[in-house]
């Protein structure tokens, strides 16, 4: 099914020119959603958008759309292919801009092939994926989804106490379209990984078949404030102890299975935090990830076994509170074969794998078949100014891109 | 050898007293070394000393002794009782004052009995006990068993800016006498535990053979803050893991040996701190302490192997820093026996035991022959408002100190 290929040389340069907005006095890239460097990022995206010959459509809570719907269309239900174009503060330039630009650079390249689509294809871009400025995060395309009121969403109070509805209106981005408009017959996203296993395995591209649910939890324990020098270890009551012997529950688990369950304590207080007294209180936080429903929850109780042993055993008391959870996501098959399909016709190795983070496909997953393809991360590195990826592998992940697309444009998904 | 008892009322109503003097509008205790409090608290006490008729000195550091002399002396190197009179800030009252007042009152018992000593009996308070406001701790003690310099440590600078010195000649507590007179022929201190043992096995009295080694290091491990989603378990050098393998390896080995050996991680920090950042540093503290410098030493020398394990295996980066090292303190067997003895012919139970805290007691021990009496601390609360032993305990720790020094007095310690 290998057509040509991408224009690299103009995919790369837009990356570069997106980058470069946004950047402060000291050169960190921030573009937060509906401020006014990311007002800067949009209208370039908008630009590059009508240059390319496509129509541009802004639903409610400010998606943008880049819709190419040629005559020879049969059915209206679009391709959709997209990301997003806010960043977190201090970002790298690849994040959501990598799969946003290569989604408008493929539907320019089957243009100029000639191709006749049976169907739309589209690019989106996502308010607010990062959810720096407005919670949650992912809210365009929750919102899209319908898994969001529209009007409760732009009521968003932000973080520097804006109205994202307000500030959508102020840059210009308040569009017309409800969300959901157009409801897409596949969504594929292009992203780079944000972890490090595709460039440690040596593999240039992941297939995503799972999108990892999420558990986090944060757990105090509390015991007994003691002399460190008086109190012999058979009267203590240590919170630091307890908390200490479910990082390495918790790790031993997660090591011993053959599973991608991933547990990591992130955050971490001893009280009163003094050298020569045994800690009263621990305070710590749980991250659970698990791209399968039933392991997750296993796992969730494991760790609710383990501490109320840890109560009775080391007689502290022991409280959680859920803060966040979220079901893990199944791409689909489909899409995820021919992702494996394109890449083995271009002799590009390739894998299935799991998002470890959140991605807008996990939201368009709701109402649409949905994958994503990953291009390796140089040393896992994200969110960061060091986030980096090799041309050649931005150039690879977009040229199957293309390839799926093609494909799916003209075939549509298997029944 | 037991004769009459102390009188209970004039010792108990004295505590009281001293207790109510630092009192700050809140109601909290602090008489903190040299300051104006702590002035009051010096001065009620050289007037019981002078109401006792005993004779009042006082050293350059500003220890307090006073002195029973009588014509009857044979060898002018006295018994010494006492302790310290500054307090911690938000402090009980029984802590360091104790020892100081069951001391003269045990003089003025045997005075009034019509004793006859063999050589002086003196009664110390010793300065800057807590180290709260001059570092190091026990100083007075130190200065006065010649382990610091009596010029170095009035130089010191308080963490109010004050020097030590100067506090003392403004409160007029800078002494004539050089620290070291009078050198004793024995000294015993008498201290509330400040721990649970006693209370928690029903016995009243502790005769103190050791004083715990001390070592105090502070641990940083390093290794790569990743994404908690992204980052698969055999990929991560997480830092917050290694800290926990410390915390539970020192419990572990603890609890396996049938020695008095204590291990607290007290002060633990992660960086970032983020619930879903795998920490890439996690910096926290050891406490180790036993009474036997040879198994000290093993403990320390079994937590640089797990770290160096750990860094091999874990591929972290451990740093190490030593804090404080004191070598355990042996005290005097035969005073200990004496305690004993008379712990049993007055019918009160008493339990061999190690002090977990640092006293003056463990300097004196340098130049004389030393033990401790302890009494039960209710919870084994101590540098609190909390701090509590029943008045019955004291009183009879009183009695105890009192046929000890009674015998010491007449008879000597035994060749």
């Amino acid at each position: 099914m290998t057509g040509q290929s991408i224009d690299a040389a103009r995919l790369l340069g837009r990356i570069r020119t997106l980058g470069e907005i946004g950047q402060d006095a000291d050169g960190r890239l921030i573009r937060l959603a509906a401020s006014d460097t990311e007002k800067l990022g949009r209208d370039r995206f908008v630009a590059w958008i009508e240059g390319a010959g496509l129509q541009v459509a802004v639903d409610r809570i400010g998606n943008i759309f880049g819709i190419w719907k040629p005559d020879s269309v049969t059915d209206n239900a679009p391709l959709m292919l997209g990301s997003h174009i806010d960043t977190v503060i201090g970002a790298g330039i690849y994040d959501g801009c990598y799969g946003t630009l290569s989604g408008l650079e493929v539907i320019e390249t089957l243009r100029a092939e000639g191709l006749t689509p049976s169907r739309p294809i589209v690019v989106a871009a996502f308010t607010n994926e990062e959810g720096v400025r407005y919670a949650p995060d992912m809210m365009g395309s929750l919102v899209y989804a319908g898994g969001l009121d529209v009007d409760t969403a732009l009521a968003t109070i932000g973080t520097d106490g804006t109205i994202l509805g307000d500030e959508l209106e102020r840059i210009g981005y308040a569009g017309e379209h409800q969300p959901g408009f157009p409801r897409p017959h596949a969504y594929i996203e292009l992203h780079i990984e944000q972890g490090p296993v595709l460039e440690r395995e040596g593999i240039r591209l992941g297939a995503v078949e799972h999108l990892q649910g999420i558990s986090w939890q944060k757990v105090v324990i509390t015991g007994d404030a003691n002399h460190a020098g008086t109190t012999p270890i058979s009267m203590r009551r240590d919170a630091g102890h307890a908390a200490a012997r479910v990082v390495t529950f918790l790790r031993d688990r997660a090591q011993a299975s053959n599973t991608p369950t991933v547990a990591t304590v992130g955050c971490m207080r001893f009280e009163p935090d003094v050298i020569n007294v045994i800690p009263s209180r621990a305070t710590f936080t749980v991250d659970l990830r698990d791209p399968d429903e039933e392991r997750l929850r296993e796992e969730e109780a494991a760790l609710a076994t383990l501490l109320d042993r840890l109560s009775a055993e080391e007689q502290v008391g022991v409280s959680v509170e859920r803060l966040a959870r979220f079901e893990p996501v199944k791409f689909d098959q489909n899409i995820v074969r021919l992702i494996e399909e394109a890449a083995r016709e271009r002799g590009l190795a390739c894998r299935r794998m799991t998002s470890g983070a959140g991605h807008d496909a996990q939201m368009i997953a709701r109402i649409a078949p949905s994958a994503m393809i990953f291009v390796p991360s140089i040393g896992g590195i994200s969110h960061n100014p060091k986030e980096y990826t090799d041309d050649e592998d931005l150039v690879a992940g977009a040229n199957i891109l293309l390839d799926v697309v093609r494909r799916l444009a003209t075939e549509g998904l298997p029944a």
